[in-house]
């Protein structure tokens, strides 16, 4: 799976990238929002410090920030429009769930110095040929924009000051139902008739195309909002490539981190709730560790929960099910150890991948030992094999057996090897 | 060098495994001597419990002691002989140096289950075949055996307890020479006539070969000696395959870690202090997870110090300083870019590796970014390619360009980028 993410993200010009696994504390703490801090993995002080009960590092949270902190580090020796890939455990002191663990891989890019539309069109088209090339068929990149998000508010009547915790309760529309964020802004001082008006104004209505929601939404916004213009640009440029039929604007979708500005998405399966990744553009996260603000966007997918979902659907394909042993040289006895050894490096040599049986043990064991490690051949050479320089070859999977020189012997297997 | 490693780990029939990157602080320590405990990085407690200032998880310091913690938690679904190889992180709070960081990746084989000098042969070979794959030639493989070490303590009249003592400060004596081990024993009350000896017995000969060390090792021990003898088939089993001619006893390499049980090794080449890695026989290591003892043996290359080996040494082939991208598609204008998007997105189908540059700037100023990220070559759909369903690639090495129309354009850029 990591060859395919990897492979999709170097035909799009992304660089490989690996930030170490902790962080000063500071430069992780205040960037993820309101529960963010609460589940950062943080790491005593050493030495003297230890009885301190102070931290002053802390695990990679998202790969992020991370790049955030290196981008402003590394400003003088890096290329004016930056684009890496980086594929890396995160760690969250979450509780975990099916698809959801406290280490977890993501599987981000991101592309820094530009704010043209381009970018967010080449990142989506990216996320969706991984997900083409792993197999998936019916997923979704729900498309939203947090300036448009913003715009949608100020029309409804929610006061500036309120936008980010209406945000927040919006974010869980899709698990709590319209009844639920209702609560949750009533809980939040937001007034009754202001909180119709936004719920009706994010509607998404289903699975309406990206066009109509664009319509819909030039019906109540200023017609050079320019906001809504790089959205549109944004669809228009994605739609032409591997995302096409794929995008939905999905105008309930907020996404909970507190960095973004413009353009925020997300790839979803009907069968899993929540996502499968997610991303979007966060234009002053640079800044904060550099002084002055960077454009910036990247996507991130999540590597377990799209194994969870694989999996259910039976996705992956028959080869990942074999052994990690093409060939079993077994073990005739405690003087044959050097010859086995010799036959092992010479398969080796033709790039099978061997295991000698370690120990002198009765044959019937070592095949049955090598059938329970799903070894689709072992190659024997006793007594009389050896007389003659000869192997034999027996292939666990039909019970056929034969004998090879012992200078064919690498051809013959991997020749039945490869026809597993 | 990951693909190089891993390789030669499967074709010995090693199968991939991960861990998490932090353990159950209790698993971690008192596993790794005198001053492993004190560079273990500690993980606080999260929630109501942080301010207690208690760590209740811990980092990974080596990948041996987790996979005995996996081996004693999964002993009923693994095979009776578990070959398994593991590449990642692991965090020690040293001070970093030269080829010694916070943060570093081992590459590691263990073979479980089997006490037969076959399994150290193998791991050795393997480790041998990596170092020539990699390109060096000058390595040593440093073999000792704990046994035999104890063995000339004995001889040499070092008191039972004293041995562990005895052999932390002989591990230090490439460090700090006779001279210091000679200071080390005299500060842990070890006489000075047995020092004397006791140095005298661990001379490593420089570079004799096995054979003779073996054979001097046989005139001071009995001639049933069963660690001499499980020493003296290592090394005639390993001198067989890939190892030959690498292999050096040294009596004075001891291994600071506490869990060894017999055959230990280091791989070294002359230019860096310490080595590139090692490892050794474990056999009671699992026992204190599982409650009964289970053979293993295992051996960690350390990948940063081999880069910095190889860096210095200039052993990195070329195509590793290649840049990250194959063509860049240049933007005419704000009206070509889903132009650019489709070229793009065909040349990517074709394998390429492809950079759309994001802005309308001028041409000039794009090639001069293409050049600056060591792009070969630029595609430029201009007007006047449009009007003629064509593309003009130039080539930025040679400065060579020519016009080619735009069904032919990845097939012709195929051909030039692999002959770059």
């Amino acid at each position: 799976m990591i060859g395919v993410v990897r492979g999709v993200y170097e035909r799009y010009g992304f660089e490989p990238l690996e930030t170490p696994a902790f962080e000063n504390i500071d430069t992780l703490l205040g960037k993820y929002g309101e529960e963010g801090n609460k589940l950062i993995f943080k790491i005593l002080k050493r030495g003297e410090h230890e009885g301190s009960g102070e931290a002053d590092l802390a695990l990679r949270y998202d790969l992020t920030v991370p790049l955030a902190r290196v981008i402003a580090q590394y400003q003088n020796e890096l290329p004016k429009f930056f684009k890496r890939y980086q594929i890396q455990p995160v760690w969250r002191a979450d509780r975990p769930a099916r698809g959801r663990f406290r280490e977890f891989y993501q599987c981000d890019i991101d592309a820094i110095g530009s704010g043209s539309p381009l970018v967010e069109a080449e990142l989506i088209s990216a996320v969706c040929e991984v997900m083409t090339r792993l197999g998936f068929q019916g997923f979704s990149l729900r498309l939203n924009h947090r300036l448009v998000l913003h715009g949608l508010l100020n029309i409804a009547g929610v006061p500036g000051p309120q936008h980010n915790e209406a945000l927040v309760a919006l974010d869980k529309l899709d698990k709590v139902g319209v009844d639920g964020v209702a609560r949750e802004f009533e809980s939040r001082g937001i007034d009754a008739a202001v909180t119709k008006r936004c719920l009706e104004a994010f509607e998404s209505g289903g699975s309406e195309a990206p066009e109509d929601t664009l319509r819909r939404l030039e019906t109540m916004f200023p017609p050079t909002d320019p906001a809504l213009a790089n959205l549109r640009a944004i669809v228009s440029l994605a739609a032409t490539t591997a995302p096409a039929g794929h995008i939905r604007i999905d105008l309930s979708l907020a996404r909970g981190l507190s960095y973004y500005t413009g353009a925020i998405m997300e790839v979803a399966v009907p069968d899993l709730a929540g996502s499968l990744g997610g991303g979007g553009r966060y234009d002053n996260l640079i800044g904060m560790f550099l002084g002055r603000d960077v454009p910036a966007c990247g996507f991130s997918l999540g590597l377990e929960r799209i194994i969870v979902v694989m999996t259910e659907r039976k996705m992956f394909p028959d080869s990942v099910e074999h052994g990690a042993v093409d060939v079993m040289v077994t073990l005739w006895n405690d003087e044959s150890l050097s010859d086995a050894l010799a036959l092992a490096a010479d398969l080796r040599r033709a790039g099978l991948r061997v295991e000698v049986y370690p120990e002198a043990d009765k044959l019937g064991k070592q095949f049955k030992y090598a059938s329970g490690r799903k070894v689709p051949c072992v190659a024997i050479v006793g007594d009389e094999e050896r007389s003659r320089s000869e192997v034999t070859i027996k292939d666990l999977r039909s019970g056929t057996q034969q004998s090879v020189s012992r200078t064919d012997a690498a051809a013959y297997l991997e020749e039945i090897v490869k026809h597993q």
